[in-house]
């Protein structure tokens, strides 16, 4: 579904174009068509295969989907893909957008997200000076879109994180902080596979040497490198952190599950023991004096009670009851 | 076994060739000879070797099999040995596939496997503005159909590991699912020691130097390295999950025991209590005047049912029972 | 806020500058203007822009916060992002430092800290010779003012490390010790946030390619690298150490745990034979001889007395009481 | 030792020398001499040290022995140290071979080891056409030679394990199962050091910068590489897997101690009401109306039963009997 | 404090020197001047920093001590940081050397050390061939000393590792065994924090591009950083089996508490049977018929006896008793 098309000259919109009208915009200097597409199958994409000359290999990747981030050169287009992230409740909602950059034109092509990129348009179109850079601008300002929606994301995984951390040494809460931790790991990988990937493909827009397409905008990418390496940074430190917790979270079963042995331990060892001595007053010789005393009985409950209390005591200060 | 032999030129097929008639047409411009063999030995190795001057390193490794994938270049031509890998049941069976490419000829070498790639030659056919790259086309489109085939594998590694996350929080499978999780594990290792070697390899042919016999397919050789990464990401991931899941495993299998042992401890307790008070009233001391008490035997099982739901209560309240 | 602004000419302060003086001492020869300000925003930072030509991104990064400590290139330029890190008691306090470099000038600009820098400056005024390096020497003397407040919170975190360490291999101290280290790895961590990316950046200032304008302090910046990666090779071996540590607490847990089960099965042994034998004679079969014998009662107890004793013995000797 | 010493030109073996006639065929072109020592001490070393001009540090480190895997280059010659692996029974025997090559000369020198290479030369003089690329052949041969005594260890090591693996899940091997475990790393670990390193040497011999004794031989350099590598990813794979093994054993030890805890607690639950109930009609109260029933003896046993029966029904399906 | 001085040329020492007589032998050809210094201070380090122009940055570092091993250059001159390793008793203990190393100088400072380096004079001046290769082979002979002391702590820790290695499969030792893995562990790293950086700083000084003043003892360079990697391989491996060995003194305690477990159960189960019978012929119905048989004492004692027998004999062949 085409959402819209239009041609920009010097960083100003020349006009809105119907699909007919962009071949007249290509090849004229300092002039770009920016295209947006989303859920768009062979036969949609096929007239602009051919407007844009774009490889068959990128048209085919940008349609099968399921690809990592990748970004590809092809003679002086580049071709990129990248993940879309949605906090849907328990899971991660992925989707994808593919961008084809050229000297005259850009088209992005976004599929099975309900995200849209509206906001990079009005906001490039308010920054002629900027957008004079030419399509790498388009690129940088839907990178910098794709990248700012993966923050809320990792600011969720790390609430998440900190409010089991909060329950972590809480008795008994050991089954449910294990399920909510692994269930964390999962997201989490999920996100990294989105990131880790793109981190990757946004070294070659900076730094060494750069496609030409893109050299204008250099700047630019290396700030959405940073941007993406602090969410990399966020992302090995809550990994990092579930790992230990998960560690941490046995260590605690142990102890809580040592702490209930020592008590049954202690209170076992109490009534064996007054087990053991009524056991022996309820045995059956005829020759036990102390069954015959007046105060026998008083005095067997004294002797029970008080044993009772000393091993209490004694469990007590050994911090075991 | 000989499985076909055809000439090609400028990407059109122009005879099958007996072997003896492919002398005639090395040497051609524009002209290169796809052979296909299946389980061959050394004797039916030889003419080949002769043939198209095949180093004896590379035929000693096709015939000896059991090699790491690679890619070895000898001069201007190129050696590759693949693993294939089919899900036979529970374990993975692994079969190879050594390729010779020169830039008038490709020999394929399949060893141990059932798979079979007349599909490959079918579409190359179909494609004559692609195979007139010549023979580093048809090198390409074996490895994609390599690593097409590994991609089913990994969506089945992935499904097991997902089933058994579906039981991992289950009291009671634990014995099961690390059972599970370490044959998970085993073929998991497997399928990468079929992809880490070969990702690597894959680096050799686009990027940076390339051998001159595969400078015209660049593009596709990095279409399928990205494929193949996408699947080591998937291998990778799965890789740390099942980490992740032993771990957690072995917390249910804590926490679970920690369970038992907290409803061991109360039962016991409320027993031990029982016995204890019923042991005092058993003894037989002479002068125990509640024993003769009309109401002394409901009494005494009122205190002792009364005692009994107290602390079962306070263990129900303390999660224990 | 401005803290202070002045004009430098070959290691001499030539003037204390309001900022409407500063524009007149830019382009000249061997002269740079040092500015200081903190907690500044977009307003109080425009006057600044404009005059030393800032680029648009890093000033957004500068007043934003929360980048990773990085440095950026803005053709002969600088962009320098940093960490301060203070203990704030419990919770590693997190504050950062911007600084923009150029040929004429030096911008230092801290947000979020009550670390101050002042000592830098007067240091810097006292060795001229030093300070006629010019922006880069200040550069440096900001960095190593920053690494140099690393040291004693790394300092506090090995002795609390230590203080961990001291207890343990003491019973019962097991929940304590894996709570304090889990907070241990929490500020390490934080610490390491602030120092691995700053290392990183460090080394694009010596060695190899150096941006122009630090090439005179190339030694300086290698020195404070030295200094980060001391610290990161302690933050590194304190990682470590606390990951055994941990394993090694669950290892002390299921030590005194297996002690606990130990004692607790050896007096159970011993009881339940006490009140086995108890039971036998308090059984009411008619035709039990020995309760009839005058000794029958002493020889039971004595009986009793023994094989408790016996069983305490061995499980003396076996370590288990 | 002297094992032998040859003269060979264009692969073809001259003669067999005495050490005195050697000099004679030094600087021959496509000449060179071929000399296997074995247990050499200094002076035995020193006349060879002499004519071939070795360098003084490659000797000590041939006569020291205890060198790690390495290849060092002196000028255009070449000193190689390699270890020799024999499976002495429980352990790992290591032995060395160090090999000095140079235009005109090479000279092994075998270090306790009973592994002799005889059949290198064997083999190496059947074919002449391969041993005329002169002394880097022989140091090829040798290798690979070296390399092929790998592969039966590594294969033993690889039974070892899955021969543990198939007691892995059985209850009651745990203790067994470690033990081994733990003996398989410490052999595989020895192993490793053995490889390790001389993969890393052998990536000197082939692809990039070769030193130019070797150049003619790079392809067989590369061959043995091959195999190294594949030994390597072996040793990874085994190490990976004792890791998994050494946690999933720890797992089996837990479930199994949940088992028989379950276990425990449930017949503990079962005689503890038993005990209870007697308890109960075993006290000596005046006023126990059933204790005169008829019927209350049978009534009293049948309750005990059936209500043991009922618990063991209940912990039959819950599975802990 | 100076320990010697003196003048060398073409490797011959020329005379001891007085501080104040070194100025005339700097600056002539072939000759340099080796200056031992140990424990100095600013104060007496201040003359030789001006003789031979000693970096401020490096005498500072040389002086305030603590520094990671590591290798400055300094124009053509170069500063060199390595720490000594003392084991002195149970902790390591860590003394420094400082060497500036110049065209015609080179000046060692020892710090907070009683190990002397009198023999490194000694040799080096009984071998005036190797001497001739001027400063650089003095800094080779201090490193080849520092590194030679690093073998016997290495060896110290591996015996350590295999006597815990003896009683890892002990009863009862892990308790012990714990403590002295991490106790190991600790030293380990420290001493590992004096090797790896080194190893790092070794690779300066031989291969790619290699300080010029370094350039004659490339060859010796490289033999030390040879055995200074036998070093690094055998702490990374006893760091392996550390981690190894306390993953496997944690299953040990498991298996133990498991064993004793188990021996709770069987016996538990054999007395409170024993108890429950007893309790049941201990019931005060009247209607007890066997109670009343001449034989039914001696029955139930046998029946007792029987079932208790009976109940061993399977725990026994259950491997519980």
């Amino acid at each position: 579904m085409l959402i819209n098309c239009a041609a920009y000259r010097e960083g100003h919109k020349l006009a809105d174009l119907t699909p007919g009208e962009v071949g007249a915009y290509l090849d004229q200097s300092d002039t770009f068509v920016w295209v947006a597409l989303r859920d768009a199958d062979a036969a949609e994409l096929e007239p602009w295969q051919h407007l844009f000359k774009l490889h068959p290999l990128a048209v085919e990747d940008a349609l099968k989907g399921q690809q990592r981030p990748k970004i590809d050169e092809y003679g002086n287009d580049l071709f990129v893909s990248m993940h879309l992230v949605d906090w849907g409740g328990a899971e991660i909602q992925r989707g994808e957008v593919a961008v084809f950059v050229g000297a005259g034109y850009v088209l992005s092509l976004r599929q099975h997200s309900s995200q849209h990129f509206l906001g990079v348009r009005e906001r490039a179109e308010r920054e002629p000076e900027l957008l004079r850079q030419g399509p790498s601008f388009v690129l940088y300002a839907l990178m910098d879109a794709v990248v700012d929606r993966y923050f809320p994301v990792v600011d969720l995984l790390e609430a998440e994180l900190e409010e089991i951390e909060q329950s972590i040494f809480t008795n008994g809460a050991a089954r449910d902080n294990i399920q909510r931790l692994y269930a964390l790991k999962r997201r989490l990988m999920q996100l990294r596979r989105a990131v880790a990937p793109m981190l990757e493909m946004l070294s070659k827009l900076h730094g060494g040497r750069v496609p030409p397409v893109c050299s204008k905008s250099e700047h630019y990418f290396r700030d959405v490198a940073d941007h993406l390496a602090r969410i990399h940074g966020a992302i090995e430190a809550v990994r990092e952190t579930i790992a230990t917790a998960i560690q941490v979270n046995l260590s605690m079963v142990a102890i809580e599950d040592s702490d209930v042995t020592k008590r049954l331990a202690a209170w076992a060892g109490i009534f064996a023991m007054a087990t053991a001595f009524a056991g022996i007053w309820g045995m059956n010789f005829e020759h036990m004096p102390e069954l015959k005393w007046v105060w026998g009985y008083p005095a067997a409950l004294g002797l029970i009670a008080t044993v009772s209390g000393l091993l209490w005591y004694r469990f007590r200060r050994a911090g075991w009851i």
